[in-house]
């Protein structure tokens, strides 16, 4: 262990310096292709050099670092995370992931192990989404199920995801040439931060994802009647905020009556043209709905909905609903679930399957390759948060479990290899 | 009647007349002492000068003229409204007091009529308080109120009140002097929209105004744990907005309880860094009390306060309270609320007695004078707003009714004189 400690200690030290890399002086804010990303990604590169990989920036700005194995018929395991970043964000959320896995490979060449399977190290450049909006741009690349319909899609400053991909030095033509072929995965492995309190508060250092939760979000409007706070009798008011507010709570019910596989939450809130003596006239929010189980989901969201309605029809609101976003579960695969599951045991820790209710590059590459991902204890469950913290000794359990998690997969290979 | 419509249309064309002038291209929008405002002011001062009244700018930009009584005693009787708007606003709240009040004195000048005491016909400058978020400057300044620590005071753009009193040609030193002396008033009459439904809803032209609610407004914040919405357990969560949306329905559960005296209404509503995937970590709300009885409205005001304490404790949330304003009820004046109540009843409409729930003029007014006002039938009860509008005939009403009114006071006044 006291070496695992030694090499978290050499992680977290690459994690804080690619943290001072920012857009902004003050916090953490890398976003894709931006100068600051850049920088970062520059660095990330380097890392990976000295680590002795066979390194590449490819078209979307992804940094790619490959060992490969003497065997003619080896296909890739890709090890991943992003180091682009929310705004304002914390150190771990991405970086984590991919500078464990630099450690990994890292080692695996100091000890000149001959791989029976090329082991592919990816740091994503896109997974937040911030600048334009749509998630896992860098692993829908690698996945081969990246839309060019969104080239031509533009940010804040009217800057086109093509332009910026031409900035970074890439061709947006040519994305597709940086898919890994689907006959060519033979599976996919992400650490990366809980951004949840469950490790927190069972002080267990990581767990086991089974699954990444199903996504439903929605964006309401409730319009009314706007009027004068002090002059329009109560029983004559159609206050869209009151009929916001009901929903607010219908759906923090329902997430608690089914917290068991579920959770609702409303995040945004906008009243429109909003003054302290006017009745709110219309009022937009968001709806936020995450399960692993697709049926459960799609329920919630029917019944989420028709409270939404009685609610508008009970006040004399008129309801505007629009599914923003809908993304199924993915269950992380079996096969790989239990050599991770072996490892954690061997390694000597509980066993804790969680659901990841955060999306993760991992949702793309599922839809090509097996994948698994290990969750490790992040401070109180903060993330997206300056405050966000891994603390040493969970990071070496990361490392530890990892590699045994690797050593498994070898082994188990290398047997599948030599049965006739 | 025939001759009041005619009257109207006059009083009508000059509402629309003076509308066109704001400063915006497509709305409505004169706030005090804009560019804007001063056209507004010159077009209005210019309609005073016509009808022969003796006319000045005070100091804080109120347009006054004068019909002066032979009556070496007399006081000074006021009519008056204002002439500044909310940011798009419609065209009669404020307008159409001040040229109802025109009407008056023009009808009053062409008839040389012998006046008994000094009629003054004012248009206030600043009852909205828009530009520097402090309401009535204008009225306040007239009845010797004007609290002198609001000249340092700055608007968005970072120009103070002084600043914006001397670019309108007024001095700031000379405010006091601008105050009709307490002993001066003989009393207030103000015409004004209704601003709410009532009026509307029960067909009736015109309205008696008994008092003007006392109001608490109060700002409040809900401190919870802010966290990703797809990773907190729906029980591990502080969710400062649920939190809120139960206050806001709180809030109109009891106003509909108290319906009788009281409205309550939280109109603003913001989260802080929302975010749909973000459970709210801090939400500031509005409250906003208004009652003709301050006993209602004080115990109003400490219920929901222990209301909102108690879901801040339940919800561990942390709750700031801080009362924003707070302004007591005015009672109009009964002896001359006695004179406006036969004037509607001489003119052939109902007498509805009705409370003012948004402030007036009147209300600093009445701290120094015996006050009262006559509310307009306005379409839908709709104000603050383009579609704000009052009818041919119920300007046509009011003029009706106002001039009565004026009538029966001469006459009541006359008689007290000639009392021994």
């Amino acid at each position: 262990m006291e070496n695992y400690i030694a090499r978290a200690e050499k992680t977290l030290a690459r994690i804080h310096e690619l943290a001072a890399i920012s857009e902004d002086a003050d916090g953490i804010t890398r976003t894709f292709g931006t100068p600051a990303f850049l920088r970062g990604s520059a660095l990330v590169r380097g890392w990976f050099e000295q680590a002795g990989l066979s390194t590449r920036l490819d078209s979307i700005g992804n940094v790619r670092g490959r060992l490969v194995s003497p065997n003619p018929a080896a296909k890739t395991f890709v090890i991943a995370s992003h180091i682009d970043t929310v705004v304002n964000a914390g150190r771990f959320d991405g970086p984590l992931g991919v500078l464990l896995g630099l450690d990994l490979l890292e080692n695996l060449r100091e000890d000149q192990a001959v791989l029976p399977f090329h082991v592919e190290l990816i740091a994503f450049s896109d997974e937040e989404g911030v600048r334009f909006h749509t998630t896992y741009l860098g692993s829908k690349v690698v996945a081969g199920s990246f839309d060019p319909d969104l080239l031509p899609k533009t940010d804040a400053a009217g800057i086109s995801l093509a332009e910026a991909i031409k900035t970074m030095g890439g061709n947006p033509a040519t994305l597709a040439d940086d898919a890994i072929p689907a006959d060519q995965w033979l599976g996919y492995f992400e650490a990366h931060i809980e951004q949840g309190p469950v490790l927190w508060e069972q002080n267990i250092p990581v767990a086991l994802v089974t699954a990444i939760a199903g996504q439903r979000r929605v964006e309401l409007t409730f319009k009314g009647m706007a009027g004068h706070a002090g002059t329009v009798p109560m029983d004559m008011r159609q206050d869209a905020l009151a009929g916001a507010a009901e929903l607010v709570l219908a759906v923090e019910k329902f997430g608690l009556t089914h917290k068991a596989g579920l959770v609702a939450t409303v995040g945004k809130l906008d009243v429109r043209h909003a003054a302290s003596n006017v009745i709110a006239g219309e009022v937009t929010c968001s709806l936020d709905l995450r399960s692993a189980d697709a049926t459960r989901l799609d329920a919630a969201y029917e019944a989420l909905y028709a409270q939404a309605d009685a609610i508008a029809t009970r006040r004399q609101l008129s309801l505007h609903w629009h599914l923003v976003q809908h993304t199924a579960p993915v269950l992380c695969d079996a096969g790989l679930n239990a050599l991770l599951t072996t490892a954690i045991a061997d390694c000597g820790y509980p066993v804790v399957p969680l659901v990841s209710g955060a999306g993760h590059d991992a949702v793309p590459v599922s839809t090509v390759a097996p994948a698994t991902m290990l969750f490790v204890r992040c401070f109180k469950g903060i993330s997206h948060n300056p405050l966000e913290n891994a603390e040493l000794p969970d990071i070496a359990a990361a490392l530890q479990v990892s590699e045994c998690f690797l050593s498994l997969l070898f082994n188990q290979y290398q047997s599948s290899l030599s049965r006739p």
